[in-house]
């Protein structure tokens, strides 16, 4: 567990403050457009990096690839080469990608329901024909 | 709540690219590097913009600037001027925000395990004298 200092005269600030370091700490490995795209992208099993590319929209090939080291570097996924013809490599998510699971639960639940809240504010300011 | 389009035969891939569209929409309103962490700092109640400034580590007065702008935007803060002298500009959350709370709970409890890791990793590659 992260240990908190709190200061006696403003407990709340240095509360935040905890908060404050430890999102940004998360935000620092996982944060940004695409990382954690390409971890819920190997959810469902191991993907070849095509296959990948062709699942997230609108990325290209050289941020996959720096992505894909990245993610391998800090212990999320595993690059796994078969040396048969042709060669295959493909990638899984470890163990330790596992830990994420709350994380993408409570941000695609709250994105869902951001668009939703989106979409119904769209529809109030351009009421459809009937 | 969200409609999935499963297709029949790959029912994982459907559900893997709905969650993939889902987080995506989250972090298009609340990736980056700041907005969380500027959210996160009005967490304790309203502040000024000196004040926010100084309470996350790294962030310039222009880029603070920006992202306060794009968050009273997307309707997460509120911007309340006092028009006496001198006029205070004050930032505080919208009940919106609020909606963020479980995204902010599980970031900064992975955030907290994850550093405890990196220290623990780092502790047995350099063992420390005694």
């Amino acid at each position: 567990m992260a240990k908190m200092n709190f200061k006696e005269d403003r407990p709340s600030e240095a509360q935040c403050k905890a908060t404050l370091n430890s999102v940004a700490d998360a935000l620092y490995v996982i944060g940004g457009k695409w990382k954690l795209r390409i971890i819920v992208a190997l959810k469902d099993g191991t993907k070849r990096f095509n296959e990948m590319q062709r699942l997230i929209d609108g990325i290209s090939a050289k941020v996959l690839s720096t992505e894909l080291k990245d993610l391998e570097l800090n212990g999320f996924i595993r690059r796994n080469v078969f040396t048969g013809t042709p060669v295959v490599v493909e990638y899984e998510l470890t163990d330790y990608a596992d830990t994420l699971g709350d994380v993408l639960q409570t941000l695609s639940e709250w994105g869902a329901m951001h668009k939703e809240k989106v979409r119904k504010s769209m529809k109030r300011k351009k009421p459809v024909e009937m």
